[in-house]
C-alpha cells in the first residue's frame, strides 16, 4: 500500500523530532497523544502544608481493585512536593477541574515556594472527610480519595507512575445517567492539550459493549 | 475544615466500591479519571494480519526523548493481539479517532477470530510508509508511528506500560496555530469516559507557561 497524501499534512520523522528547540518539542510531544483529563492533586506535607499541582497524566489502571494511576518526574534537579507530600503522608486526592476554574488550575503549576499552599496563592477551597488527611478541592465537581499502593520506575522516560487505590468518590447525582453513565460534559469536567491548552466537552453518544455479531453491516 | 455538602452527591467508601456488581464498578472506576484521549492502535502480526484496537490510556512520558506509553493487560486468560504484534514486530502507530468514525472504532474492541484485521471488518483503511511496518489508519488527522522501547509491568493492576518512542508525527497543518499549539478540536479528535462514551472538543483557553509572579491577582 502506498502512502497517498490528500491533505497538506506537517510530517515529522526521528531525527525532526530531535533536532526541534526544546520548546516546540515540548508543544509538539505533549499535544500528539489526544486529550488529556485535568485534574488537580491535592496532597499535605510532613509540617501541615497543603498542596495542590494540575496533572494531566492521571491514567485509570484497574477496576477491581480500583486503582488509577498519575505520571510524575521523581525528585532530582527540582522540588516535588506533590511525589515528596505523598511518599510521607501515603495518601492523595485527585479532583476534576471544572471550566470556571481552568485559569487558577493552570497557575498552580507556578513553583511557588515549599511554604506556600497553591490553595490559597490560586483560590481554591480546601475540603477534607475523615480517614483522609490530603484535602480535597471543594470547587471541584468529581472527587477521588486515594491510598498510595506503589510507585513504578519507568526507566526510558525517568519518570515514576504512582498507584493508589480509591478510598473515597463523590460525585453530583446528576451528572449520572439512567444507565450509570457519567456525563463529563454536565461535570464541567475540562480536557487539556500540551502544556496550556484546555478543552470543554459535549457528549457525542454512547455505544453498548462491542460484540462481533452486532457490528453494524454499513462499516464494510 | 468541615466536609459541608452543597450538592445532591454520590458518595462511594472502599467497602461501597467493593461491594458494587462488576458492571456498575467498571462503569464508575473507568470515568471517575476524567476524559481520556481517543486513539486506535495499529499493529501487523508476524502472519501479516493488521490488527488495530481502540485505546483509551495513551499517555505522555517523555519529549525528550519522545516518549508515549499506554495500559494494557498482558497475555493471560485472552488473547491478546495488540500486545503480542507489538512483542514480535517491534512497532506500532498510534491514531487519533476522529468524530464521523466514533462507531466503527468502538467496535474495533469485540472480539474478532485472530485472522480477522479490524481494518477490514470495522471499515478503516491502511497507510504505511517507509521504515514502519505497522499499520496507520488513513481517516485519521492525527498518525503517530512509534518503536517499542520497553514494557513496564505494574503490579498491583496486573497491567502492563507498554513503552513507545515517537519515530514519525503527521498533523494536518490547518490544525497548528501561529503559537505552535495544536487545537485538538479543529482535528476533530474526540475523548472517552467510561468504556463507551465518546465526547467532541472545544477549545476554550490557552494560558502562558505559568509564573509565580504574573499569577493574576484577583485569584485571591
Amino acid at each position: 500500500m502506498l502512502f497517498i497524501k490528500d491533505c497538506r499534512c506537517v510530517e515529522f520523522n526521528k531525527y525532526d523530532i530531535k533536532s526541534l528547540d526544546r520548546v516546540n518539542r515540548l508543544k509538539l510531544i505533549n499535544s500528539i497523544t489526544g486529550v488529556k483529563p485535568a485534574n488537580l492533586v491535592g496532597t499535605k506535607s510532613k509540617k501541615g502544608v497543603s498542596n495542590l499541582a494540575i496533572m494531566s497524566s492521571v491514567v485509570h489502571l484497574s477496576s477491581d481493585p480500583a486503582l488509577i494511576g498519575f505520571i510524575t518526574r521523581p525528585c532530582g534537579k527540582y522540588r516535588r512536593d506533590t511525589y515528596n507530600n505523598i511518599m510521607q503522608q501515603q495518601q492523595f486526592t485527585i479532583n476534576h477541574i471544572i471550566e470556571n476554574d481552568i485559569e487558577k488550575a493552570h497557575y498552580t503549576s507556578a513553583k511557588f515556594d515549599e511554604s506556600i499552599s497553591e490553595f490559597e496563592a490560586c483560590g481554591f477551597h480546601e475540603e477534607y472527610i475523615d480517614g483522609i488527611e490530603a484535602p480535597f478541592v471543594k470547587q471541584s465537581a468529581i472527587k477521588i480519595g486515594l491510598q498510595y499502593i506503589e510507585h513504578v520506575s519507568i526507566k526510558s522516560s525517568n519518570t515514576t507512575l504512582i498507584v493508589g487505590e480509591v478510598i473515597h468518590i463523590s460525585v453530583p447525582d446528576e451528572i449520572i445517567d439512567k444507565n450509570g453513565y457519567m456525563d463529563l460534559g454536565a461535570s464541567k469536567s475540562v480536557g487539556i492539550s500540551g502544556l496550556n491548552s484546555y478543552y470543554s466537552l459535549s457528549h457525542i453518544e454512547s455505544f453498548p459493549y462491542a460484540r462481533v455479531e452486532n457490528i453494524p453491516k454499513e462499516f464494510v
